[in-house]
This record gives C-alpha cells, structure tokens and sequence, in this order.
C-alpha cells in the first residue's frame, strides 16, 4: 500500500524517453505533468538539455535528488534497461507506457519484466501497454488537452485495461461534467492489477464508486474475495469485454491475456456484490449513479415528468427492470392537487405538463420525496421548455437533503447540456433517455440488496 | 394527399392566437415562422395590429387573401369557434397546437372537433395537443431556437405522438448534425394520423427513411397494410411506448388513446417489415443509418478499429446479434501486412492500432470495403489521437463509392464531436459506443433481409 501511495502521490517524477518535439508521447505527457503535477519533474534524454524550460538528464543516474515515480516511454527493446537503471536509482515506482510486450507476442520481453519485478521486490511496476495515471494532480495521459478534456474531480475510480476505452471515458466524462477520482490504466499488468488497485481505492477517501474496465482476470479467486469485501462498503461496477469466443481471440491479441467465458464472468461478479454493466454505456451509467446518490431502499420509485411521452417509456423500463411505481399517499395526492393544473396527472408517474415551472416542480419534488410510499424517484425534466430557467439545477440538486436517491433525464443540445453539466457537477446523474435514467435507479436498488447482504 | 400537400407547402400560414409578449407559445410559433416559411404569414389576434412587424387581424375572416393553413394556438375552449371560422374562410388545413382535450377527460370537445372534420369533408386537421410540424421552411415548433436547435435538412422523416419526445429528438438531432426532412407531430389525432402521413411520406423523395414514435394505434390493419407496401421501397424503424399494463395506463392520461400489448406490437411490426426499435436512444440510432446507408447484404462484416479495446467490444455484439466477422481474403491480408506496422492485428476485428494514421484508416478501409468476404464495416475512431488529423473525415465519406454500409465509432468532448458533426452532415452514421454502431449494421442487414421477401 506504501508503494501506491507513492505510486498516487509522488514527490518527484522522471518522464524516462521525454522528447522535445510535439506531438510526440513523450512530449505531451511531459506538458501535461507540468500543469498538473507539484512536485519535481525531471526530464530524461540523453540529446536534450532543456525540455519545456525543465532540466533534462542524459538518465536517471544523472540526477541528485530523489525520484518517486518513473514514467518510461522508450522503446520496448531498451525498457528492462531504464528499468535496471532506475532500480540502481532506487526508484521504487515505475508506469510503463511503452508497448511491445506480450499483446505483440512478446512473451519473452514481458517474462523478463515480471522476473525483475519478482526478485527485487523493492520496485511496482504499472503496465506496460498503458496510459498510465491520471488524477487533477498527476496527468500522465498522453492526449493534448485540446484534443481530449480532462474531467472535473469527483469520487469515481476507474481502472482499465483498455487505454483507449479509458481515454475516451476520461473526455467523455469531461464533457458531461463527471468528476474522477483516480483512473488507472493497468495495460498488460505485469504486476499491479486490478485486485491491488480495488484493496488501495477501498481505503480511499475520494473514491465512493469504483468502476472497472476488464478483459481478463489472473487470480479469479482472489479477485472474488477481495471485491466481496470491498463491495460491503464501496460499490463496484464492472464491464467485462470479450464475451464471444471471437472476442475471446480478440482479447489475446490486444493484451495477450486469456478472457473466459460471460456466464462465469457473470456468476463471479454476483457473488462478489459488483455490479455488472452489460454495454459500455452501463459502466458510466451506473458509477456516476453509485458514486454520487444514496441506495434506493426498496423498489420503489416515482417518476416526475413535464413529457407525458416520457413519463410512459420511464415506465415502461421501470416495470420490465423490476422497479415498482406505487400511487403515492392520500395526503400527496392532495397537496399536489392544491396547485397542480387540472391536466396534470397526480397517478405515478406524475405529468406536471409541459407548461411546468421550477416551482412546480420544486413543489411537486419536495412532496413526492417526502412521501413514504417513494423511495427514490427518476425526474424528466424538458430543459427546453421557455418556462424552465435555470433554478430548476438548484431545485434538483437540493433534493439531495431527503435522503433518497434521484437520478434526472435531460437530453438536447448547448443550452440543455451547460444544465445538464452543473447538475452533474453537483452530484446529480442526467441521462439523455428515460430508460437509462430509470436503470440507475434500479442500480442504486440492486447496491441496496448488496449491502444489506450478511 | 393534395391536401397534406397543402399542409407541408402551404402558400399562407395565419397564426390564430398570435403573441405580443415575447415568452408565450403564440409569440414565438410567429417568430419562427417568420424566420423560416417564405409565403405570407397572418398573425391574428383581436387586441393586436402588428406583431413582430407582421399586420395582426381580428379573424382570419378580416383576411382579404386567400390563407391555406392555420395554426392554431389558442384556449381549447375556443378553437372549435375558430375553426368554424376558417371554414368560412374556405381554409383547408389546420394544425390545432392547444392541448385541453382527450388528453384530460374533455372527450366531447374532442368528439365535437371529429365530427366537424367529418361533417366539412373539405378541411383537414392535425392535432390537437401536438407541437405540428418542422421543416426546413415551415417551422412552427414553440421552443425559441437558443432553447432547442434545429437540425440540417437531412432524409429522416419522423411522425411522433409525443410532442416532447420528438421536440428532444430535434434538438438532439441538430446538436449531433443529423438531418431531418419532415418532422410532424401528431398529437391525439382527431383526424391526419400515422398511417396517412406514411402514405404522404412513401411518395416524399426527400424522405428515406420514416421513424415513428407511437403510444397507440386506432387502425391496426390499415397500419400494417400500408407499412407492408412502403417498407418494400423504404425503411420505417418505429418505437412503441406504452408497453407494460402501468406504461398503457399512463398513455391513457397522455394522450388518452389505448395502447396495446408489447407481443402485439412486436408481431404487427414484423409482419409489417417495420424495424422495431426497443429504446428511444434506438429509434434515432437506426433512423439515421438506414436514412444514409445501403443495406447490409448478408450479415458479413468486419471491424476496424485503432483501440483494442473498443475491437473486442465490437465483436461481442457482432456475435451476439446474428452478425459474423469473417477472415479477410488472403489477397486482403498480405495486402494490409504490406503497410501496417507488425504489432497490428489483421485478423477481423482489424486493429490498426493507437498509432493509426490517416493514411492506415484510408489503405485498410479500402481494402477491407473491397474485400468479397466482407458485406459493411462498423469503423471505430478514437479521434482524440493526435496522428488523426482532420482528413479522416474525407477518408470516411470516401468509403461511400464502394457500395457498402459503414458506421462509425466516436465519443468525446468537443473536439471529436466537431467531427462528428461533420460526419453525420456528410450521411455517415455515428455512434458514441462500438455497440450502438454495430447493432446499427445490425438493422441495415434486418432492411435488406425485408427488401428481399416477396
């Protein structure tokens, strides 16, 4: 655990390969460490002096001070080299972005690799095959920031064994204003893994939801136990890629790992209390759910609405997930008829009509959540509407001191968006569809059973 | 159908309940029009003498000029007089906005409204309670376009019963550059409703592809006849809404129609040839492929992609819904060997790798389009990699002259969605996820199996 702690918050870094022309890897990560990063930076190659106005070093051994963490970008054939060199530097932490190992058929280069690792057990090593880390004060992601956004803080993990998978997630995430704590990119995991990392980010404090991006698992057993653990206090949500027996070849050919096969993923991860996304979209779905609203304590829901069409396929979703829409009690009923138009429909869902301002639905919210027949409620909320301004985002956001859990459907383009990122940023899920807005209610409903599992 | 003519290409256009104030519904209906329908607009409205630079008049009886489509904005309590009125004024075609009928118990003004419709076998109504209609040079959508955007002119027509669903579809439409040609919401549909607009839109050249959104169905032989003869010439994907017993109750007190079972529905459609859309994110997903691309002739295709991870994905949802990745010819593989770097894989799914440039995307769709083993390509993009510079959108368009489907695979911030955009403009279907843009090939090959059936 020491190890990652110095792996998540070094004191000093050395980027082994760092180049001075842009575009290059070794460039960009260089830029992106220097705005991100606090500590010292040092620069390594041999035919620089000065990279980005920071010292360069022929090789780590050429530098005085101590150094935490090595970023290596050099090519494959030279790693074990810059490795050994930074153990007699005794650099304790290396991420290896660097490919060429066994996902080529480098079986060879990469067992070497691992020996290293197994016999002087003083060093970690994160990769190789990765994008490294990336958390506000540590960037090591090789995108230009123009190219691909970083996203805001917040409490979700993510670890991926897919660089590209994570990359985009990470921009995709920016995009929609979801915060991340720390996201890892394991690569081809010579030592580190995802059992390692889920251990460190249990005792986290910023992380409230950990989502991971498998291909394969070494240790099925240990990865089991350690998640049935961690998943008492911590959700973790799970998509595994390579299903098929074709995408099983695939796997192989990407990390050169061995996939299994859905129904043992599938079984693994229930008894293990992770919850499993079954699309790509699921896991981002579902974490940024997990991580930001309190479990849905039985299923039952409301759902509020200013589109009667809406209204029905949140309905629809709802039934066929298993979600329960119960009519509320006598008294809310009533207190939503004293100021509901009379075209309003106070059944579950409930279709405060188009016409719906922030008061009505701030109204309406406030009496469906203090309801005993709701525990959670899915809000459509047609940002469009002229007489929607934007107190609705603080409406919605103050729905958090019930207790119960709401997730927000909202979809359009830059005027519904901005919205829609505040919301995010203040810890409200939007989805651009109902259906997706009511199947994180119904994630937040299966963590509830997971947790309250003896 | 020289009636829906006049109703899509009217040469005059009054607004009954035309706004001063700026905010209300029957402000900003003029004010798009204004800005969009080239023939004469008549605002009327009793207290007013000019709107918006426009001459108001007390009724469209004060009208000297011959007007050919009213859209009506005012309380339902008077739109039955206003429409007696239009009558006298020999107007044909009205598009009846208010909503404060069927929809909220007020079935006799509903009736009332049927009758008149049937009685005067000379006007024809669309609506009411419905948003009307968007076109390029008619629109009439009452959402002030910094609230909701409008999209390019594009060959998806899209006939919707829920005003908010389709006004979201618009402006989601617009924000990701997919273009629309007709979009008219039907409302309760007193009197013009899918099955007629179906027929108006087989003969639309500019329409290739209808989509419908649906909560109920009056007619339902008449429905699957006539979507039997137009699927022959041209897709319609449809998405029903009201599918479970609670979803169809609150249909009821939408738009007060009854809705049917979900294994109806499913039967009906595909005895129709219609391509069911499960989710409304599929309805758009479909519409937009089978409105820009070929059919997929048999269920051979190959992924190409420059993250691993992203392949892998892509396969499982292949395997999973029927669709095959076959080997490439061998000519095809000892052609890609020739150029691509060692570490790529040129097994299918092809993984060009996260160094791809735009050069290896152009050299491996093209020998992969030609390929005789391989019917389309789902080509996932991670256009975050700085060594994709902005020719991969013309490489991408470029793929058309081979005959082929394509979908393509990107997500991101800004950046990556500026591309997109471009893409879409250019009639290439995108998705943010490899597994919505292979199910997209999915419903290419679902068309071209129903074109084939006798």
């Amino acid at each position: 655990m020491l190890f990652l702690e110095k792996f998540f918050n070094p004191k000093s870094v050395a980027v082994v390969g760092a180049s001075r022309t842009p575009g290059k890897i070794g460039y960009t990560i260089l830029e992106n460490l220097k705005y991100s990063f606090n500590g010292k930076i040092y620069p390594i190659n041999p035919n620089a002096i000065e990279i980005l106005g920071l010292k360069a070093y022929p090789s780590v051994l050429d530098v005085e001070e101590p150094i935490d963490h090595a970023i290596i970008v050099v090519p494959a054939e030279i790693v074990l080299k810059v490795i050994k060199e930074g153990i007699k530097k005794k650099i304790k932490v290396f991420t290896i972005i660097s490919s060429g190992f066994s996902e080529i058929g480098e079986k060879e280069r990469e067992l070497e690799l691992k020996k290293l690792c197994k016999t002087s057990r003083k060093i970690r090593i994160l990769g190789p095959n990765c994008i490294g880390v990336y958390k506000k004060d540590l960037d090591m992601i090789f995108f230009p920031k123009k190219r691909l956004k970083r996203p805001p803080e917040g409490f979700i993990s993510f670890i991926t064994q897919s660089g590209a998978f994570g990359s985009i997630l990470l921009d995709i995430m920016a995009n929609e204003g979801v915060g991340v704590s720390k996201f890892i990119s394991i690569g081809n995991k010579v030592d580190i893994d995802e059992i390692e990392l889920i251990k460190y980010l249990e005792k986290d404090l910023s992380t409230r939801c950990i989502a991971i991006y498998l291909e394969s698992v070494k240790d099925g057993l240990e990865f089991i136990k350690t998640a049935k653990r961690v998943t008492k206090t911590k959700p973790i949500v799970c998509f595994k890629a390579g299903k098929t027996e074709k995408g099983v070849e695939a796997v192989a050919s990407h990390t050169g790992a061995l996939a299994g096969s859905a129904q043992i993923y599938s079984a693994a991860f229930k008894q293990a209390g992770i919850i499993e996304a079954k699309s790509s979209e699921e896991i981002f779905d579902y974490a940024k759910a997990l991580a930001n609203q309190p479990v849905l304590k039985d299923n039952k829901i409301a759902v509020v609405t200013d589109g009667g069409g809406f209204g029905i396929v949140a309905t629809d979703t709802a039934i066929n997930c298993g979600l329960e829409l119960p009519s509320l009690e006598n008294s809310s009923i009533k207190a939503l008829k004293s100021f509901l138009p009379p075209y309003a429909s106070t059944k579950n869902p409930i279709d405060i009509t188009g016409d719906a301002t922030v008061e009505r639905y701030q109204k309406t919210l406030e009496i469906v959540l203090k309801d005993k027949n709701v525990s959670g409620v899915a809000c459509i909320a047609l940002m469009q509407i002229p007489t929607l301004t934007d107190e609705i985002v603080d409406v919605l956001k103050d729905c958090k001191v019930f207790g119960k859990p709401i997730t927000v459907c909202s979809a359009g383009s830059d005027y519904v968006l901005e919205r829609n990122r505040k919301l995010e940023r203040l810890g409200i899920p939007v989805y651009p569809t109902p259906e997706r807005a009511v199947k994180a209610l119904k994630v937040l409903y299966e963590y509830g059973k997971i947790l309250k599992r003896k």
